[in-house]
């Protein structure tokens, strides 16, 4: 287990002073611009291809801005294509909350910086769970934001219609102080009047998961008033994931094309694979999952009405092994991906809410709300902290 | 440009007194084993998988037991997969015939090592082109023998109904020596007494290919009495080129899958997708790719009777640039499998002759036999060479 730093890098630029978050420490995601530093993508051969940049990611200046230090770049899986945090060029950042398993990706050294309590806060960046999946292994407050709420200006993309800033603390306060400034929006005082519980993603996930998360369940019914269950993917979670398995290497394959037919750029096998076959999707496949994705859509907006939050678990499992074989990986990803899906295709906003294990290992509980509803879900963690 | 040598390896090893070769430095493709030393296979993930070899390559000791003394291990493309000698993690080989430009692969190292005057000769491999298209590039003699003569232990395998160990030197008195030794045969004093050209061939090169190989037909008519052109591929020299494109990646795959499932190892893009193209390919393109090869065999069989041997251009084009984006690169990789193809197919035994040039750098002259006839090619070199 390595460090949660980029090899080779060192970085440290003060805050302002007197801002919201003066005293406060942050890492950035190497996917992040920071003025002055390649932006290294996990990759070897993508630093290369770049000017080093001249100006600060816009979440970077925001925290900046806002008196938050920076104090290092951190570990993502190569271009933040992965989700499990094993960077073979760079290493895998130690998971603190579950030593010798992965700390899951592709945010992965943000998190763990964050879980070692080496900074106060992290950005991340979450196109198909990259966010929510490390925080769930690690034991940390998540935010995948609404998508297309935040500027990305700075930010390296992969699959543009699904991709979105977020970032991790330990605790809901530290949480809630940061996602104001990210937000740009104060976390007011109304809680949710409305729980959903998703009983097919609690199925998905299978009893060791749903009974670790009861405890949690429980505090959410003593915050919000009115509980049902609710099918959130009546198709199925996995016809989700696969329309997102779909849409997001062919984004990604967009994204990547030139650079990759130009360089030829070194991947570990997994990776390339996958760019692969998003330069291979047909024509129909694309078609189909773009028409689930409006299906998606539809039923998120069904059910996440004003005022309405669902839960279900973030993940299906804890982190697993660190090291495992990628024959043993791969079905675990595609199990991730199946409860992660509604996140890229839909955009709505979900939080990690950390409290549980199983085996003890962390292993956390999702809220999603409206779109643009984001600090309904940092308020909800509030309460739910507080209650705890 | 990088040194033909594997970087960080050092290996001398002296050949045993008295032998036919005493006298002679060789270098070793980083594919066959030296006793005591990793066998890298040109990837950095390879040699963790195995452990360091206790015995050396067949071909190995057989040079050493004739009184070669070994100087090096050289760079490979990644496991043998890549025709043009450029590695993204080792470096490219300089190809001192042709400076700035590529050395030809996968025996990248060893043409440039023996071109270089670094030593006298070196193994190669040649599965696809691998010993066929440096020897063109370089300009060097170079042999790819009748599939299944050499014994090949100690030598890592990619696609094996294909595979074949080669070598390369600089003049055809050097090829002859090094050529008895492997080849366990003395070479005779016999010359072929038909010459087929083969007019698809010279025209799927072009003309500025085409006249530039002149001078050198001319001196094969000398030595040869009887002359016909004849057309090698009737169905296509794309056709054939399709049915190994089928069949290589689809054993290389058998043969790399259980490393690649397990380890997830790094590799440059465009090998991974060779490695996922093999994983894809369908039953119903290896199956006319079966029937393909048969049909390969039996033209081959027909035209190739004793005595009789076909010239042919060894590749469509002298090296091209070093540094090339990768979608220049495949393109022009793919036509000169289409005049490789029929070596992986058919096994029959093909030795490159140097001495022509196109536009100052250097395009060999192939001449092919029946299956076993290897020294009537190395016969016919030596001819050659004496009349220039």
């Amino acid at each position: 287990m390595s460090s949660p730093f980029v090899p080779g890098t060192s970085v440290r630029i003060e805050g302002r002073a007197g801002g919201s978050l003066d005293g406060l420490t942050f890492a950035a995601k190497d996917l992040f611009d920071v003025a002055g530093h390649p932006t290294g993508g996990g990759n070897p051969d993508w630093a290369r291809q770049n000017p080093v940049p001249a100006r600060h990611a816009w979440a970077v200046q925001a925290l900046l801005d806002a008196g938050a230090t920076l104090i290092g770049k951190t570990i993502t899986d190569e271009v933040s294509l992965g989700i499990l945090g094993e960077n073979a060029f760079e290493g895998t950042p130690l998971n603190p909350a579950a030593p010798g398993h992965v700390p899951g990706g592709s945010s992965s050294g943000s998190a763990s910086a964050v879980a070692q309590g080496l900074c106060d806060t992290a950005l991340g960046t979450d196109t198909g769970g990259s966010v929510r999946v490390p925080a769930s292994f690690c034991g940390l407050y998540g935010i995948r934001p609404t998508h297309g709420r935040l500027n990305l200006t700075g930010m390296l993309p992969q699959a543009p219609s699904s991709d979105t800033t977020g970032w991790f603390a330990r605790d809901a306060q530290t949480f809630a102080r940061v996602s104001e400034v990210l937000l740009s929006e104060a976390v007011g005082e109304g809680l949710p009047i409305r729980l959903l519980v998703a009983t097919d993603a609690f199925g998905f996930a299978g009893p060791a998961v749903a009974d670790a998360l009861q405890g949690m369940l429980a505090g959410l019914r003593k915050v919000v008033p009115q509980v049902e269950e609710v099918v959130m993917a009546p198709p199925g979670l996995s016809v989700w994931g696969r329309a997102q398995r779909v849409l997001q290497p062919v984004e990604a394959w967009e994204t990547f094309r030139e650079w990759v037919e130009r360089d030829n750029p070194r991947f570990a096998f997994s990776v390339a694979k996958g760019l692969v076959l998003g330069a291979m999707s047909s024509e129909a496949d694309r078609g189909w999952a773009e028409l689930m994705r409006r299906e998606v859509c539809g039923r998120l907006r069904h059910l996440l009405t004003p005022g309405t939050i669902l839960a279900m678990p973030t993940t299906p499992f804890p982190a697993p092994k660190a090291g495992l074989p990628l024959n043993a990986l791969t079905p675990l990803r595609d199990q991730i991906l199946c409860l992660c899906a509604q996140g890229g295709l839909a955009g709505h906003p979900q939080v990690n809410l950390p409290g549980a294990t199983v085996e003890g290992r962390p292993v956390g509980l999702s809220i999603l709300a409206a779109r643009g509803a984001d600090t309904l879900l940092v308020r909800t963690a509030l309460a739910l902290e507080t209650l705890a």
